[in-house]
């Protein structure tokens, strides 16, 4: 067989070959598109109902913002010629030629991965165009940037052999540390943390309002995330080496992160398994092609103990309020795991290089290590510098958080017109209620009005004809806790809380829900009973009063009534013994 | 080396080549099929949920129905011999040929997503049973011919040089042509449009019942789009570049309408937006493989506006009800984004053509644009007739539309004895009310009972001595609007609302939910509670039993109760004084 | 042309369609993977939302645990040298080698499925460690034993020709007959059954909180089967034909269940149609390769028979508590369908086989037939045995149900610190009550305290100068049940019930969510409000006393209003009159 024919068939088979991996690419490109619909469901699952349209609209224009400006001004950035091996000279977006549309979609879909991780650090209290426009910035230059350095053609640490196969490092770490700087500079949300009596912060949780979504959110991630890590596979073993490694990490991580929260927390926690999940599919991105299953088991094993320790960290200690966990997933998890590449690496890795190929030198090992460590320090600095540029330059002009009544009624109804994402099921304004009147670390919260009425000293009622009187309290739900503390402060503890609706107090401007108007005469209310006989009515009234006053309509109302007899089940006691506790 | 050598190599790459690009395809098919879910969650996310297992089922059926009929029936419409470009001969459905498989499954998925667009825009409304019948013949005739017009070995569309890549016309224009004459021939749901006191008719907005699941619709869809648009494609680049387009033109078209609803609505508006990235899609549905990127843009841009102003014209000018948008989105957006391809086509588009190809005459461009015209009104014409022959077919027959009772009460527990979809969670049946007392447009809701009482003047109690008085009254939810009203009227302004359930009043036919028994003795009520003392509690009692009375079960009851005393947070007034609002 | 150079090209060809092929098995693996997403949305969407976090927490573990004893033990016993065809020897998971991935993938995720099932079946009611443990043992020896004898080299069912081409038998009947163990030793959920007068014994039924979130998954599944189903295709038709067979067999047993429904219940049932689609796909997954359209058809109608009957069956009849259906759909579908191949096979088939096939032979026919048949006793008895003695285990050891409070207030709360997956939401506990007081045909729920009271004879007062007073009850929601049935029995028939939340009461420990102390002083409560005239008031308290006394704290507390009036619309009767129900 002479070698042109030979020559013909080889070139053919690659020709072949090239199609198929190209169209593999492609599905996972379509494949990192899907992972929005993870991080949009995650991010609203783990939050509140009241923002839940507001972050949906953030997730979908992080990815249609950024497509429009990756197209018009990031792709050269990545994919240009190389200038120094620093950013691309532009690419002509208005003649794009054919065979550079695989690897415009392949980037752009990863860039916009970058974008989406911020929006979830920074919920239920970012300013919504504030959000667009550091999403378009994201988008447009700081991804692109070092995504060059790592992954364009003469890319700086590419050229210095730093190993970030689908990007822990250029997607995940870079985007965790936009949220960490985001979070830091916008603050925790209202009733985050407050002092306690000891002046010392306490955190306090504020459960997200459908674990369900959240949980398919990662579901939806981590069948994505195949195509995430395996785009850019070689061959069917590579791509199934890929799979594999991807799979242990992640399910080493949420197996890790269950057993650590049931000795810490007594209880497997449902929600930081779930971030479990997505720390271990971090963490072997970087090293997905380049680390054995073995590898893959220990870095989800050590993503666990970061998850749930740097989650509990950046809440407990810093008091930074990251809703999601995003700092701790993407962050945290992307920069370990890209320098455990250099422990677990097959070839050249500090554990594993050594132990698998024997050819490899002290030197190349620590020198890999070395490299590994100097990309995730420069890309995160390029990352911690942009962004703090951008939020900082954001607070000073447009405003980057919004204003305390958006945040206490939710982003939905202020920042959109929408009543409820949820209008045809009652919110529970308080089952774990958190919106209210903390005295919150980072805000101005004035709660003194229900500290003022502990002064007065209860006044004590004989039991001989004790008259039984049921006082009634209408208000508003974001109320409750001060008012709780009131009564509390008086003596009384027992309350029956119903959540009504307060009608005839329209607000003044319309709204509007796809063009057409929206009917709202009716405001969500709580209704507060409790029974007293050994306090005073009065005592209670004023008590009350004092909480609730703002002197602005919607304040609530009072209502006094008599009660004929009363009954404690438990003891049978009857009428002023019922009413009094233990 | 022998030209048999070089032929050889040459049909084994294409072998090899025709496997990778058969299996793209098949990825594609399964991506098609998986816009049901897309759909599905669309369409329930945005309407009440009180009917949201209804329109799972529709949304089921439509693919069950439509590939049992497509196998019996439709695909030879399609795929068999043509008969003059018109309609294919039939299939043998129990001999089906290896070879053929692949073409029927891609006709298949694309015939199902036709189908399914049309229960959007007659949700919440339309009688099961109908809906079938309707669905069935869309999946059996209406789409296979004209589908076989544009897509058909020999289709007279095809020959005349019709570009409609993958199916802005075929598939979207057709399915929403179809829900524009569903929609007018059902007319609009029970309280949806109002006259005002001009006689003008106002549109009411209805708000979704989950606007997340509405959005993960969306994702869905937007993923399994990359599938639909790229099932064809014939390279690696090719698909590249249709995802390309794809993307862009869906991006452009989400901020469009985001910064346009921000401009014209004050905010900008989620559920509006959501429309906007499928707008988009659908309209470069027909292009995705014939235009450039920037051709893309301005086809998302355009889509942007149009389904904007469409929506609004359907809703405000045309009083066509359509609770998610289907008409603005595929059919409005589907016949603009062919006839842009006569601008945008690289080849022949009468602006990009121009531009890019110097050879390109204007009577070859503005030929093109002509046949593009042609084909998007022939089939609009076809899906037209067919869809009104259909609908009023049944409507003169088994009926189209649901009862009253079936629509108020929601169409899950009076069409499929499902008590709610949502078993654990408590209704909200008012925070935005619309199911009640309106004078709807097109039905013949009776609510003069209320208006009759707006005759008796109030008559004024003085303040000293006054007397508070609590009345309580208990009835159905859908009663509220027509309560509010007759309440109004004599002066009483203030409320609260809360949601109970009876006890002690069973329907008597027993429900089965899987076979099993639903003990339902709870029915959904509402409390309104008011304390009066300047309005007389006579006149309050006359006023409700005129607004409740229908003299069947259920009317409810009133209770009158004493209240020693009432105090008003905002300015302390006590008693009588409290009661007053300005 | 010399043959060596045909051989060369004939080999390249080769190559790349293995690789086509190859990365086309991958993305099956990936959608089989996405299916835990779908188990985890139907099974959650199935059940009670008080355990929605619970059962995403056991979908989730079932493929984590399962992956990682998969790599570690499980791989070598599918796919190692065969011992005698039964099964295989370890693989050192330390030292996997390149080629074996493909298939390491491809069987670990067919595996997870396998383990899943069963969750469904045992939902609401196990206890988390416990399930852990089961799901460890089926991916570590159960699953893979088993298959490896249908799909391993060597496996003695494949030597026989037993055909399951995408595991009927090897996955889904499997995992039924594991569930139906289960379900068997761990009884049904409190309430479920319970005696009626005649001793009978009545299956309530207990409705999913998300028909939604449960359809979306029956979607996911759908979608996800084309992978399933197809990736182990070796050919574009091949592949297209296992669509199109997968396709017609779920649409018409999703119609067909339908129908069933139709005429058997009255009106198309939802969740069971839901049932129905996954019922055609598991039943067509044996044969998907080797039936014709037509073939398909009919499995896909006697599906569609033995979901709705099996699932009566299982639960009217044998009083085995699926609450998924996942024995009816899994067990009973995974059965047949693999008996029906040895009916609709086309090659050999005792109906398809001998209709196209002139040369086979009765016996070949017959004995294909028994093949199958032993095939699924086999694996049946294994899965039965290996089950009865994990769970029986199980339940003598680390004890295998959830206690009863913990049942009763949901397992999110008891096992995972969970006060709710949906905090933000005002939870129905009585909408269609469940949880509570009837008698349980297998657990010792004591409801006699309320039958005690129907002893008493209602006293009757005398309509003149009836006084009216209001009795408000508040306590716990699980009482509801109890609560009714006392005043049922002293002719109190007409109650008002309000969701509430009681205050004061807290809990002595303190929960975590993350890590960060959740605040909850608010518990759910029920507020019961009656006006009585011709019942005296001590009549009432007594009863609801011994309804409700327990000792325990929380029992609640009951008031005594007076009323001044009371109106019953319908009639318009006043006082006494207005309160006597006919």
């Amino acid at each position: 067989m002479s070698e042109n024919v030979l020559d013909a068939i080889q070139q053919a088979t690659e020709q072949a070959g090239d199609l198929a991996l190209g169209l593999w690419c492609l599905i996972g490109v379509a494949l990192v598109f899907f992972m929005q619909a993870g991080f949009a469901m995650v991010e609203t699952g783990f939050t509140r109902a009241k923002n839940a349209g507001n972050i949906i609209m953030k997730n979908l224009m992080d990815f249609a913002i950024g497509a429009v400006v990756f197209w018009l001004f990031g792709s050269g950035l990545i994919l240009g010629d190389s200038v120094g091996g620093f950013f691309g000279t532009p690419i002509n977006p208005f003649k794009l030629s054919d065979d550079i549309f695989p690897a415009f979609m392949f980037n752009m879909v990863f860039c916009a991965t970058a974008a989406t991780i911020v929006s979830g650090a920074m919920a239920e209290r970012t300013k919504f165009l504030s959000y667009c426009i550091y999403s378009l910035l994201i988008s447009m230059v700081v991804y692109p940037v070092s995504a060059h350095w790592i992954w364009g053609d003469g890319g700086w640490l590419a050229k210095l052999g730093f190993v970030d196969f689908a990007g822990s490092t250029a997607v995940h770490m870079l985007g965790g540390v936009a949220a960490l700087v985001g979070a830091i500079v916008l603050g925790p949300r209202i009733g985050k943390y407050s002092k306690d009596k000891n002046g010392k912060t306490v955190s306090k949780a504020i459960p997200g309002h459908s674990l369900t979504l959240g949980a398919l959110g990662v579901f939806i991630l981590w069948f994505a995330w195949y195509g995430f890590n395996g785009a850019a596979a070689t061959s069917v073993n590579n791509a199934a080496k890929i799979f594999t490694t991807t799979t242990i990490a992640a399910a080493t991580s949420t197996v890790g992160v269950m057993i650590i929260t049931w000795i810490k927390y007594k209880k497997p926690d449902v929600s930081m398994t779930l971030n479990g999940s997505l720390a271990g599919l971090v963490a072997v991105t970087a090293g997905c092609n380049n680390v054995s299953a073995t590898g893959a088991f220990f870095i989800g094993l050590i993503a666990a103990f970061i998850v749930v320790f740097g989650i509990e960290f950046i809440d407990q200690k810093c008091h930074i309020d990251d809703p999601v966990g995003a700092i701790g997933v993407h962050f945290m998890c992307g920069a370990a795991g890209t320098v455990l590449v250099g422990l677990f690496d097959e070839k050249q890795g500090i554990i594993s290089g050594h132990i698998l190929n024997p050819e490899l030198t002290a030197s190349q090992s620590f020198g890999f290590l070395g490299v590994q460590i100097l990309g995730v320090l420069t890309v995160a600095l390029w990352g911690a510098a942009m962004s703090a540029v951008i939020f900082l330059t954001l607070k000073k002009t447009v405003g980057l958080r919004a204003s305390k009544e958006e945040e206490l009624l939710g982003l939905d109804i202020m920042e959109h017109n929408l009543v409820s994402s949820y209008a045809d099921f009652e919110p529970s304004h308080t089952l774990v209620s958190s919106s209210s009147g903390n005295k919150s670390a980072d805000s101005n919260v004035n709660i003194n009005q229900a500290i003022e009425v502990t002064d007065s000293t209860p006044k004590e009622i004989s039991e001989s004809n004790a008259k039984l009187t049921k006082i009634t309290i209408i208000t508003r739900p974001d109320k409750f806790e001060t008012l709780k503390t009131a009564l509390d402060a008086i003596g009384i503890t027992g309350m029956t809380l119903t959540n009504v609706q307060g009608c005839g107090m329209q607000r003044g401007d319309a709204k509007y829900y796809r063009g057409a108007k929206i009917d709202m005469h009716l405001l969500p209310k709580i209704k507060l009973e409790v029974v007293v006989s050994k306090v005073p009515v009065e005592q209670v009234v004023d008590a009350a009063k004092k909480a609730l006053y703002t002197g602005n309509y919607g304040d609530g109302k009072i209502f006094i009534y008599s009660v004929e007899d009363a009954v404690k089940v438990r003891t049978g006691e009857k009428g002023y013994a019922a009413l009094q506790d233990e």
